[in-house]
């Protein structure tokens, strides 16, 4: 959890800046989750293979989530985050002439294990040692 | 809205192919939201790497959509939806000797932005707006 | 149902290990439901395109599956799925030193199609004889 899913076209990230879009959106699960939950997933898509509206569009970021350890508690703080995405991604993608868009789907906490284990419930003693150890490892509490 | 994800054997489609499934699934669509909310990405998967029911499978066309603009209103209306599918789908895939599945899934709509705006309700003049203009704008209306 | 999705690291999985997995998986499946529902989908991302946690991962294998036909029943058969999960990747993620993260979504049984068929429901005739035939075919009951 969260894991994201980005089709962006050929070219238009380096690694550095794969790495910096990375750590800018671990940067703010990781205030109320383990560091490690957040997976990146990047992949090049080429204007042949991508259209929107029914045009071939060759600038355009396509950002899919899954969304796994937690729930949004309020409208107020989806509205937060989105802002939030929005600051992230400007450098990425506006600055650079791309059109994007995004969606985040939330998806069942029960069907979800790291290394085989199903991770701790939020704010529990499991969870505070996965955060501070930044690993999973086996759960002390059912 | 929709994300429009197709997998198909390597070669399978040409350029021009691929336009014409976008423009077709665009214009089902485009019927009662803005048309540039229709995304397609087409991605080419080896037999080495597509298996259906632990075998190796050369020519399996698999689909899957997440709809976050709109749900299905009534069960007439998903069957339509799907028979309108099968005749889209009819020349790409039944006629040139493939099999196929699709499944579609409905995610959030709060959780969703395109150029950095949330997206406006069915029916509005926002929404009507963005059809109009075919493109996403600053909301006048929250 | 269910659609597979394993990203691995470049040159993590041979064809032969690919049918392995495809089949150690549809084996699971195919106790309740026909063989053919199960689809899988493997796709390398090299390390500059996967980041766990800020940081790009190069032994790491991320696995989103799509569930459709079935809904676990209750916890006990949840935990005892993803325990045979553990078993069936174990000689092929953990022996080999790779780290793993595995979820599992739910979506709609009636926005799904195979040959442009709606599948039958668990338990009916018309099952029995997709599960027999180990194809799909035009359904005889509603």
């Amino acid at each position: 959890m969260p894991l994201w899913k980005i089709y962006h076209p050929v070219g238009a990230y380096s690694a550095e800046d794969k790495q910096a879009i990375s750590e800018a959106l671990s940067d703010v699960y990781a205030r109320n989750m383990p560091r490690f939950y957040v997976g990146v997933v990047f992949q090049e898509v080429s204007a042949e293979n991508f259209y929107i509206g029914g045009k071939s569009h060759p600038n355009f970021v396509r950002i899919w989530v899954d969304h796994i350890a937690r729930t949004f508690p309020s409208d107020e703080v989806k509205v937060r985050f989105f802002k939030k995405m929005n600051e992230i991604f400007e450098p990425f993608i506006v600055a650079r002439g791309y059109q994007w868009e995004l969606h985040v789907d939330e998806t069942p906490f029960d069907l979800w294990t790291i290394q085989g284990y199903f991770p701790p419930r939020e704010g529990t003693e499991d969870e505070k040692r996965w955060t501070a150890e930044n690993r999973a490892s086996p759960r002390t509490h059912p």
